[in-house]
């Protein structure tokens, strides 16, 4: 069922004895999300813990204040930013029909929660969460201003993504008013990347092929590219959005060689719709961003795909 | 003289037929303050033109609504974000001493023009024009507020920098409001980099060595890699954050080979004193990011630089 931000209030004054649940894999918004909802109950004079199946970013631990959590006789649950159970990951046997409250942002939110607050207009969760601080008339400290910012900066991309509108804004300067130190966590966050993701880039972005005048760009990530770079799948993430990002490139693809098979991520400027090109091979996705399995070797992978990209590239062309 | 915002409205009230000049190597905070100051007076019913010694970036070209200037009879001068008279470039001949109104947030302002509305807490020139608005009773247009956001996103790093304050998130707050299409200009300036660019970074990049377990970076840029690689000056521009931004990284260095000497940037985290370093090169600069020119080869400058390094490295480590 689905609650209102006063209801939402009302049911944290209500209860004491919180577990706090995050969802796999997390992310700064599940996580900035939880710890701020921790420090507002704690603030409250409430115990509360927070979980996750898996471990937060070590980046994220050092920038937040992180508390540690005593033994709790729990009462009530709330999941943060948590669209559907399976995403509590290990913790959905524990609390997959359990979780009393979900605050939530995403429009796929499964309603699993006896009640929630889905607002999917919201960037991040964690414009939720603070919402919240004055309906509980409680103050914005820095820790918990800290942890917000958190939410909201990782879920736009630093304010980058178009997501990013007056209402996040607004509150972000709030945030800032709180004392969030937040020149040091945007280098922390966003200038910052391991030697081995370096190398990785330059690896993958080094073997990238142009065609049609440059307007589609090819990175072909091999099975011998991986082994003679040493490339990990933990440098290789969000590796497909940089063939699109060179100037002048229409269609990005990036090919990665997979067992018997190759996978497809197309990324595409307004121009060219990739869920097109990609459905011609049984894949989908979104217009700028789509996706595809081919069951052949690179080389042919690649072929196949840019007599569809060739088509596309023409139509652009002409108009 | 300083004036005050309210003064600055009313000059502009007062004055038609209007010059507004850019600062030369025009960046987005000139281009964008110039053509909103244009907008603004063109809605009061006025006259104006935009001058700049050098042509604006195509990229920002391509994102503003880019009026045709017609001819005017000149009765009034205003320059945007210039701090001194020299930035005028080749138009300092004809303006540098007929300047009427300077708006800039440059703390190192000359103040060279008759009347300068100069605010240094300001994060760009833009955050003045902004506040010009309700001044002057007009609305804020969609083509006002886009030439503010391209003046604030640059000036900030797309709200990376730490001069992303309260009051700038604000303002974009209600530029957003006025239909400014953030996302489409954040991807165009942020996520976009020529060809030439890449191979330049990866080119760069991959000659990176790595000292003290890593927390030291070097980068060396010589004469044979521009020749191999065929590097344009443009294409290294701003390429000495690179090798601190490598995690772990506390000294990131950049040599480029130039003639006889080699010009050194060094990058720092906190835990370095970077002008220290480069003091005892006869270089200076902030507390982070420093230069200095050393009359030796590539490989001697390295060595040169490795003793100092090293010892402020081995403080590091002690504490």
């Amino acid at each position: 069922m689905q609650i209102t931000i006063k209801e939402t209030a009302k049911r944290l004054m209500e209860n004491d004895n919180i577990t706090i649940l995050c969802h796999r894999s997390p992310d700064g918004d599940t996580m900035g999300s939880a710890y701020a909802l921790y420090f507002i109950l704690s603030s409250m004079g409430k115990t509360a813990r927070v979980c996750c199946a898996d471990p937060f970013v070590s980046d994220f631990v050092e920038l937040l204040p992180v508390p540690n959590f005593g033994e709790i006789d729990e009462q009530y649950v709330v999941a943060v930013d948590v669209a559907v159970a399976e995403l509590l990951g290990d913790y959905q046997a524990i609390y997959g029909d359990k979780v009393d409250l979900c605050i939530d942002h995403h429009i796929s939110n499964s309603f699993y929660a006896k009640e929630t607050l889905l607002d999917a207009n919201a960037s991040a969760a964690g414009v939720l969460i603070a919402e919240l601080v004055p309906e509980l008339g409680i103050t914005l400290t820095k820790d918990i201003a800290t942890c917000i910012y958190l939410a909201c900066v990782t879920d736009t991309g630093c304010f980058r993504f178009s997501n990013t509108d007056a209402r996040t804004l607004r509150l972000v300067a709030t945030l800032l008013e709180a004392g969030v130190e937040n020149g040091e966590i945007n280098t922390a966050i966003f200038e910052s990347k391991p030697k081995s993701r370096l190398l990785a880039e330059n690896a993958a972005t080094a073997a990238i092929k142009y065609y049609y005048d440059d307007h589609c760009a090819i990175m072909t990530i091999t099975n011998a590219l991986r082994e003679e770079h040493n490339l990990q799948d933990a440098d290789l993430e969000g590796i497909a959005s940089l063939p699109r990002q060179i100037k002048g490139v229409w269609v990005g693809v990036t090919i990665r060689e997979k067992g018997e098979l190759c996978r497809v991520s197309l990324r595409t400027t307004k121009e060219v719709n990739a869920t097109e090109i990609c459905e011609q091979f049984g894949g989908g996705g979104h217009s700028r961003a789509a996706g595809c399995s081919i069951n052949a070797t690179p080389q042919e992978t690649e072929k196949l795909l840019l007599t569809a990209i060739e088509k596309a590239i023409n139509e652009v062309a002409k108009t």
